[in-house]
């Protein structure tokens, strides 16, 4: 398996790649056990925070380091998304992710107690990767019925070379090569 | 509902409670969404962590910005196991962990890139919260299959006052109160 070289500040690694669509092969960032790489694609991320932002909204479950070391360098807190429901859960927000790939939706579910935390606030969409973007947009509509306002999308990397639906800030896009599975 | 002050360093909580057993309620910490709680809790983990310790072994998803920021403060690298397998995974290691409260197993993932981490280290399971040592005792299995040494355990906290199958080092447990749901 190809793997492909990427590096963010002084950090550089050799990764695994993983294949998306049929022929085209992108690099697997993994920031959990990596906190190196956290660590610098935070800093990195740092002065590309819109400076009106009030909270950041993520989602489980590889972003979350990278937006804990964001929120703890920026002093700007964050709410996370979690992608299955939880048994103390209150009247949580539901949100459905159109899926590109697999045909079936994912759901996005938002504690009511953290969707108070966005009412009335500056949001910004924080991910870890973002390919077709259809995460980012339930992000920022779960952000808005919270009665929150979307001020940005910030990313650590991009990939597919895909258009968002939105005006995406990022690191990065990352190298891509041809190649099948295996 | 009742809720519970929790105290970590100088940053205090007032939590909401979760049901435990039939009419004991314990205070629900989460550390996602919370960065200060996050630093409180690893900045007093740090003098109780293992001197023998060369790698830290946790498991999604509270634990991961907790174990990051270990991770950052000591030194010392961490690996992550998953409770669903990826696509991207190549021969996981599969291990599972007996559910005293559902009846159904819960199946633990450890990609084998990062097993290959665990060969021939000393290693120490890290966890957010421990019950009744169920998930610490299938993580503990996993190092040792992967070819670990495990040289101890370390929670932020412990809850519901039980025996764990072995010697567990924790900031507190925390208190629980009698009560039923809603």
């Amino acid at each position: 398996m190809k793997s492909i070289q990427v590096t963010v500040g002084d950090v550089t690694r050799e990764l695994p790649t993983i294949q998306v669509g049929a022929v085209r092969r992108v690099p697997l960032v993994e920031f959990l056990g990596d906190s190196e790489l956290t660590n610098a694609a935070a800093e990195a991320m740092l002065p590309l925070l819109n400076p009106d932002t009030e909270i950041m909204l993520t989602v489980v479950t590889n972003a979350l380091p990278l937006v804990h070391e964001l929120s703890d360098r920026s002093g700007i807190p964050y709410v996370v998304v979690r992608k299955k429901r939880r048994t103390y859960m209150r009247d949580p927000m539901i949100q459905e992710v159109p899926s590109m790939s697999l045909g079936v939706n994912e759901t996005l579910w938002l504690d009511a107690r953290h969707a108070e935390r966005l009412q009335g606030k500056k949001v910004l969409i924080v991910q870890d990767v973002v390919s077709s973007g259809g995460t980012g947009t339930a992000l920022a509509r779960l952000a808005e019925r919270a009665g929150g306002e979307v001020v940005g999308y910030l990313a650590a990397f991009q990939q597919g070379g895909k258009k968002t639906p939105f005006e995406l800030t990022s690191l990065q896009e990352l190298p891509g090569v041809q190649g099948e599975d295996h």
